[in-house]
């Protein structure tokens, strides 16, 4: 498949061939498209790590960018996001990587134009690419997901993270708890894992993963005070104390320090969350070049459905 | 002349060889400028397909693209356009493409900067890129333009296009009618082409070029709810089915579906909307070169007009 | 030292290197980094000289732009410069160019990053690349400092201009004074230069160094009408009779035109205003050709301070 807009559509094959070419990446390894590819990176949510990260992922492998800003687009002449999409691949545009806020807004997309498009985030839905660079750093460090204990703690309802990484680990072998504020919990989530008090969460999980508390899409209601939430669902000095030997902490930033997270052990010596961010870019190479071989396979791009009658 | 304007300052020959360098282009011809060129593309005003499309051209000629936000530039201190151009001369930018909401804001800066101006629409005033791949996609379609019926039909008053268009049209020999509320119609135009009710002229033309309805322009007087104006004024499915065989449907996008054309036949089998577009990178090509084969001739920007004197 | 925070961390010898290797680069002169390099430019207020002439100079170099728009930023969900920069280490950034409008916002990246940082403007603190070009501008026309005389004309107390080149010129042996409005004037500035009357200033300085009104630094407290203090404390065309022969007119701009300089003097025969622009580039290079050589020479980004277990 030319897109990549779930984990769930990926395969454990998928996954694998993914992550081995990350590593390749990571290991100096080369790798370059046969012809010109054009990039545009629609970013309606604000975004530093997964926008630098796919710029960084771009330019490493030769392709070319074409900027766009949602506030300076025709978007704000009230164009769609359809149109928007199908306007780039008229201009030559080969694939797309889009953050939105709507929940599956692929939906309206995929199946009706010819450019690829990479999932960059949808709504309270899925992050295929963050969740996959979870996955590296965990292999990383353990070699192998099965029997692995990974506790995903804090603000699972709204969070895509929470619900890519769940999928994938669970059908990679690894055991899933979630853990935070009970109204928080989504009870959808539980095919994929159960519910734990924090404490014993922390205490016995070799993977210590923590969400951030996204201050934009709940209001006030539901907001602890953030020194209250610390307290009670935060990774606090004590109780980073009682983790296992061997385990170590993630989270997919941005970090509210003090809150999910104190302040001192963002780059702890268990802490692997700027490692994830380097793994980022990684990862994003891998998920561009299996994009872009499925292209060049395929002869993306190479027509337009309208009549072609060249006069002269 | 190495700026470009409006169409009025083309020849029929300067246009003859625009569209032939742009099929060049389309058909995989290359051309490179002969040393680094750098632009900037300055728009004053949201675009998606006219900004994206001059990105596309400009990196497929290996042009250097000097990044400019007007919200984050010192036009946000006051600068005016003409020490911004000025102080992109001095750094070393060889031309900048402008769109701008000010009628012939380029008077202020012709004969005055080194830097070659392409402009991107100006007002209510011109818009020559948009007019040239108008012209390119009427040519594959028909070879010639000589006889051929062109209805431009909405916002007359207001549309840059209208106007480029109707200049650039009659020259070649077509026969340009205009249409839509007749409080939209500019007297001014009427050298250019007479007005016929909608009905007549959807049903004779040989291309039906709809205009957007420039709610930007126009607060809401004048402005008709957009299903009367779609029954009064809009290609809806019914007076498609009357069009005549060969003829085809043009709109410089963005699209106000259901308003100026029925939802359905934006991507219908006469439509070219999409076929525009895509035409559209392959003319700013041509431009650009034109442009920058004026540059390498004149010597442009090879000295500023201040005493020079280096000192060691 | 991989950073350029403030002109007063650069000795003399440095400081030569760096006017001499720009006017290398302006004489044609070419220089490539060894390995690929990846910079962002963070401008948190806004710019257009110093942007965009960073991001020329960074091209001419060949290196890789990491775009970063503060506004569609994790920044504006609350994320810290600390945090950004450690976050565009991760994902493999080598240098950034920051402005901000915080008072040596840099003390508290330096030292706790391997990014370089170079200081594009920080609040009413320093801007060493235009305190470069400035003496760049003067060497050219004037061949040495010793002896020189610099008026500094304007708001001295908000200029990071008037700071970074009182300290700079007098090292290099010029004599500054400063100029306009007593309530304007620094007393700490007065170690690097005396007070003198406007006319007398004016009529002396074989350089009259303009400063630009920073409306947006203090309110309607302080700022005289426009007119007013163009006829107190302006380069006015009367004033401009009465300098020196072979004297020049210096200004950072943006210009705020007949307030700091009478119009038609911004680009007359005395004025380096544009040369600066021009000169601007050249700097640049030269300043970001030192960073990249101490990277080069010091291994800079080939770890992260984090433990990495490549498991496969």
């Amino acid at each position: 498949m030319k897109h990549l807009l779930q984990t769930s559509d990926l395969t454990i094959n998928d996954i694998s061939q993914i992550l081995s070419d990350a590593q390749y990446f990571l290991d100096g390894g080369d790798w370059l498209p046969k012809k010109n590819i054009f990039v545009a990176n629609l970013f309606f949510e604000n975004s530093t790590r997964t926008k630098c990260s796919f710029e960084v992922a771009q330019r490493r492998l030769g392709l070319n960018i074409i900027p766009f800003e949602v506030s300076t687009s025709s978007v704000s002449k009230g164009e769609t996001l359809y149109d928007t999409v199908k306007t780039l691949e008229a201009i030559g545009v080969n694939a797309v990587v889009i953050r939105h806020n709507q929940d599956r807004y692929f939906d309206e997309l995929a199946g009706k134009s010819d450019v690829s498009i990479i999932n960059a985030g949808d709504g309270c839905g899925h992050h295929p690419t963050q969740s996959l660079l979870d996955l590296l750093t965990i292999k990383q460090e353990f070699g192998s997901f099965r029997g692995l204990k990974v506790a995903i703690i804090g603000d699972i309802r709204h969070s895509r993270v929470a619900r890519s990484n769940a999928d994938t680990l669970v059908r990679l072998g690894a055991n899933v708890v979630f853990s935070g504020p009970a109204e928080w919990f989504n009870e959808e989530l539980l095919e994929n894992g159960s519910y734990e008090a924090i404490d014993s969460a922390v205490e016995t999980a070799d993977v210590v993963m923590l969400l951030r508390i996204q201050h934009e899409r709940h209001g006030d209601k539901g907001t602890k005070a953030a020194d209250d939430y610390h307290q009670a669902f935060g990774l606090t000095i004590e109780r980073e104390k009682r983790m296992k030997p061997g385990s170590i902490i993630m989270h997919p930033a941005p970090v509210n320090r003090n809150v999910e997270i104190a302040d001192s052990l963002v780059e702890c010596e268990r802490s692997r969350i700027f490692k994830q961010m380097k793994n980022g870019v990684y990862i994003r190479m891998a998920v561009l070049k299996r994009t872009i071989e499925q292209m060049e396979g395929s002869g993306q791009n190479e027509h337009i459905n309208q009549k072609w009658t060249v006069a002269n």
